[in-house]
């Protein structure tokens, strides 16, 4: 078993392949749309992280557990089509292909991106039975997943970034925003690793700091890869937050001192870990890869 | 204790008003815009369904079930912000004030309509935990939900009801629109109430029934009324179907028929109640609620 997102990339894909037959009528174009958006690819890490923070924990029935990773990987996709809306950053490619509203319409991706979120509570519902969780863990997995996708994560990380265009930002907005946007649902993902494992919630407030940090250190590091990348290395439109006159890390930061901002989150986040005994080989080779990938 | 959907509606106000505070941030647009949404009045007629229901099948904690009426309401609420969108019926008056988007931006509308998904299921959640109800019916509920708000649901009626706009419609394609649309979360409400209140799968399955039909009919009076009233009746835009070149009830059938027809299915649907024994006086009031508020 190797700690690299690959190692479960079958059973995530499995799950998502489950999450998609629950998606009805694929005659009609939100359906297709909603298919399109979940069979994009891309590097799966939350549900990656959601498996590796369950096995860390001692979890042992990954196929019980995918339907969590999926649950987060169909959240973080719905969020991926609304984003692209041209009523939000109207971007052309996602994954590599033509974004869903460029070969839907927007109507149709606006529906399919909401279809994507009682699915995905659907999915967790159902993996949550498998794994016979106790009561109130069941209940801790819906928060987690709500709160991390909802207006205090997620969507409030989305809206701030919309409205960072027009305004000056600094080095701590910015850091909100990211905390928010991308932070939140990662921090979400770790910790649910950690309650369908049935862990207690010492460490799973330490999987929620360490998947914080981790997320803050991507997103860093997404920025470095938007302002130094081509478009046909990165899947979608290259250097596009600096056109929208977003501020990046490396705007404000420099490119080097933006990668080592996103090295010393990556420490922070496997110190939490180490603090809290949860072993960290495969979260910290996923959080490796997160940062890495530049290289 | 009425039948009246008004004797509910404290209950169910102050159930939405925790919703409410389960919003962060009111100084944020998408917050802002999200409480605006909830709190725009309308008729609560799902909720009501909800309790109702709940009460016909012998539960008695009102104040447990009360956070299952408004996670329906609350998903009603984020399908008519997104239904209201430019990019679907582009609408400008709702529940008699601006829509969302008119107030707060198309892309605060759009994040606050999703935002609005995780709190429907987070309510549904805490409520199931107050009810301790066993945990197949809280899985149950949230398939329920899921189910009447996706792809299956109320979002493939509302692409099926876009679509129609360019198609010329028969009855049979329009009473599969509103089957969807509006049917599909009314039967979730009803057949909710029964599970909140453990009954068995006969009585749940007649609710669903009940459901289908009042949401049939109140479709077609809303057609209706769409039809006949004026704008400062309605509390939306009048004649907005047809200058959007939709098939309505109406159309179909001229306005006596269509009535007529609400009827039938009003009766069919109270009919499924009593062969289930199912105390229908509630129900029923509520069921002619909706089918009489144009006399």
């Amino acid at each position: 078993m190797t700690g690299s997102p690959v190692a479960d990339l079958d059973v995530i894909e499995h799950a998502l392949a489950e999450a998609v037959a629950l998606i009805p009528e694929p005659a009609a174009p939100v359906a297709t749309a909603a298919r399109y958006a979940l069979s994009g690819g891309g590097k799966r890490l939350r549900p990656a992280l959601v498996l590796a923070a369950y096995r860390a924990c001692g979890g042992t029935d990954l196929d019980a557990a995918s339907g969590i990773a999926a649950s987060v990987e169909v959240i973080h996709t719905y969020s991926l089509v609304h984003d692209d809306l041209p009523s939000m950053d109207n971007d052309d490619l996602r994954r590599g292909r033509p974004t869903a509203h460029r070969v839907f319409g927007s109507a149709a991706a606006t529906l399919a991106g909401a279809s994507l979120i009682p699915l995905a509570f659907r999915m967790l519902e159902r993996s949550a039975g498998r794994l016979r969780l106790p009561e109130v863990r069941r209940m801790e997995l819906s928060l987690e997943l709500a709160r991390g996708a909802g207006g205090s994560g997620m969507v409030g990380g989305q809206w701030l970034d919309l409205a960072a265009e027009t305004t000056d930002s600094t080095l701590e907005a910015l850091e909100e925003i990211h905390a928010r946007k991308t932070g939140a649902l990662i921090a979400a993902a770790a910790a649910m690793g950690g309650i369908a494992a049935n862990t207690d919630e010492h460490r799973v407030a330490a999987l929620r700091e360490y998947g914080r940090r981790t997320g803050l250190a991507f997103q860093i590091i997404d920025d470095v890869l938007d302002e130094v990348a081509q478009t046909d290395q990165l899947g979608k439109t290259a250097g596009r937050d600096r056109t929208l006159g977003k501020a990046t890390f490396p705007g404000l930061l420099g490119v080097e001192e933006a990668r080592r901002r996103a090295k010393a989150e990556l420490d922070a986040g496997l110190d939490a870990l180490s603090a809290a005994s949860i072993p960290d080989d495969e979260l910290a080779a996923l959080a490796r890869f997160a940062v890495d990938r530049d290289r």
